[in-house]
């Protein structure tokens, strides 16, 4: 029996509900996979995270192969044993931070030399190096090395569509079984449908046991992200995983999910929750308001969450306003388990036939708000 | 029956172990509170400080005086209530802040005038006043008002013990029973055991169901400090709970214990926590030190608290050098798993009759180290 097995359970229009089998344990799709960037969800231990049925995290190679190190990590035991965390974990490629974050010093076919963030000393990454340092890190889903552009520029767009290719390819040579660690190869091209279509096609003729979206949400309006993402769909195999990232906000994940997605990423959640935000079914709440300093009522009473159900508003937004990390912590844990709770109902909408229902009644509680 | 009472269980030598029975549960002495200043205990929800069975924790009201406000608190249910914390709380008088953090406009012998350290805006503070803000608050333990002099100029010193002792007598008559809340008085007289033999007997007159030594612990030497208790806890009455407020380092207690205290608080376990400190049976720990970049051993394979036993001190070097949250959280959790199982094992050891060997044998762990 192969180590990675994915299932479509269920499908209503587009919408599809699955189940991934990895290594350490099957993720239900449509999943959100809070994001840990240095081998930590930002203020939350692992058993909050089981807590709200995460079923998967996301930890960065380009972030830790600076600090602490892939090899340090490989030695510990492997991030699963390090973090503490039993369930599957995806690592990216490394590839977006060091477009986003790194300074660069050069690029080329062969790979991408930039200076770190933190202390500006210099690295080079390349297909060969970012899938030596992900199966230095473990993760149960790692993804193909890509470059990614500006996504409206075309002549860019298409440039880093060919590199990318190519350094799809060498990834597969590097990395050529998917047995302990799936390799998933990610679709570049812009918000130009042809171009998406193209890097679809190649990747799939390589193979690989799962497919993301690279290079969407930086920025251009949901509406053309919606669109690409469409016109992408009917070029990634339907039968493997597909995987949006970086995305986004509830609505982005409901409207993505419609259009045949099963897998997101995105730091909103965490971050929203270290600036006072609150996700909720009635929408968007900003804890710092002067309104909720008296509001004895819990974010939501009908949460299964400590966090939403055990505080009232009142008490988050003191805690908020005196700086409190606690308030960080909560605000972040019903956050991430309002977005784990989204997926579990949009799977379950899926399953009964009522996907668009669903997402109407969820908009119709964001726009009715509290 | 009272709603509250103490039972002294075993003594060894000055030793005592015993049960302090409060509206919300018993709590075991020698007991350590951690302190949550602004209602929560800095990084740590409830259910954390209950896997580690802290009995009782501590909240300022100078701070919550100032922010959110005592009605408020009241209003939204007591301070129980708010924090989701269910055990004993205690609140200070607000006298230790007065004199340390905010800026003093006046003191007379009515009470002090002072400006908050937050916003500038002026307050005052009186005996009547801080009993009616911590009835406000709602915790079960409530301190008497007391003026928190240097502790070594005799004048300044015999001046605030005269003034102490005619707050403590407001208090008293401010809050005439101790059926829901229980009031304790606090001994000055800085390190002159005739000042604090005269402010104990004054406050066993007025009648209090525990007594606290305060005015220590703020910069004397060790051995001043140990050397005033045993002078002082003669004149503090033998059938109620001896609380010394701010103390301190495990050593200091465990000499304290020593010397007939019986409960304790302070701000080091969490403070040095969120300052890469760990204090552990091997002695207290700079996890920021680089010999722990490689170091996989957990602090403690032997605690029950999971930050103590689940994560590599490689991984908490990582996530201090990291700046991440999680590391405070997991040294602040360890810290007070810590604390709280010296108490739990000073009470242990009381119990067998051998508590000079716990004590030698815990320092002897310090000693040893790693």
């Amino acid at each position: 029996m192969a180590s990675f097995a994915f299932e479509i359970t269920h499908m209503d229009g587009s919408a599809r509900a699955g189940l991934f089998r990895t290594p350490h344990g099957v993720i239900p799709t449509p999943v959100f996979a809070p994001v840990g960037t240095q081998a930590t969800v930002k203020t939350i231990p692992p058993r909050d995270l089981y807590e709200i049925n995460a079923p998967l995290i996301l930890a960065n190679t380009y972030h830790l192969h600076l600090r602490p190190g892939s090899e340090l990590i490989r030695d510990l035991g492997g991030l699963h044993r390090v973090m503490a965390w039993q369930r599957p974990i995806l690592t990216d490629s490394g590839g977006f931070q060091v477009f986003s974050l790194a300074g660069i010093n050069k690029i080329d076919d062969d790979g991408v030399t930039f200076s770190s963030h933190i202390d500006g000393s210099r690295h080079r990454l390349t297909p060969e190096r970012s899938m030596a340092i992900q199966e230095n890190l473990g993760a149960d889903i790692i993804m193909a090395f890509d470059e990614c552009p500006i996504p409206t520029d075309r002549a860019i767009v298409e440039r880093a569509v060919m590199r990318t290719s190519r350094w799809a390819e060498r990834c597969r040579e590097a990395h050529p079984d998917d047995d302990r660690q799936a390799l998933f190869g990610i679709v570049q091209g812009g918000i130009f449908p042809d171009l998406r279509a193209q890097s679809a096609e190649h990747l799939q003729r390589l193979g690989f046991p799962g497919y993301a979206i690279g290079g969407l949400a930086v920025g251009e309006p949901q509406a053309e992200m919606l669109r690409t993402i469409a016109a992408t769909e009917p070029f990634m195999p339907a039968d493997k995983p597909r995987y949006l990232m970086g995305v986004g906000t509830p609505d982005d994940m409901l409207e993505s999910i419609r259009r045949g997605v099963d897998m997101f990423d995105c730091v909103m959640p965490t971050r929203a929750g270290r600036h006072g935000t609150a996700y909720t079914r009635f929408g968007r709440l900003n804890l710092r308001n002067a309104k909720f300093s008296t509001d004895r009522r819990p974010l939501d009473e009908a949460s299964d969450c400590p966090a939403s159900r055990d505080y009232s508003r009142a008490y988050l937004h003191h805690l908020v306003r005196a700086d409190e990390m606690l308030g960080d912590m909560l605000l972040t844990w019903n956050n991430l388990a309002y977005y784990c709770g989204l997926m579990a109902g949009a799977r379950a909408a899926i399953a009964a036939g009522r996907y668009d229902d669903f997402v109407a009644e969820t908009k119709e509680g964001w726009a009715r708000g509290l």
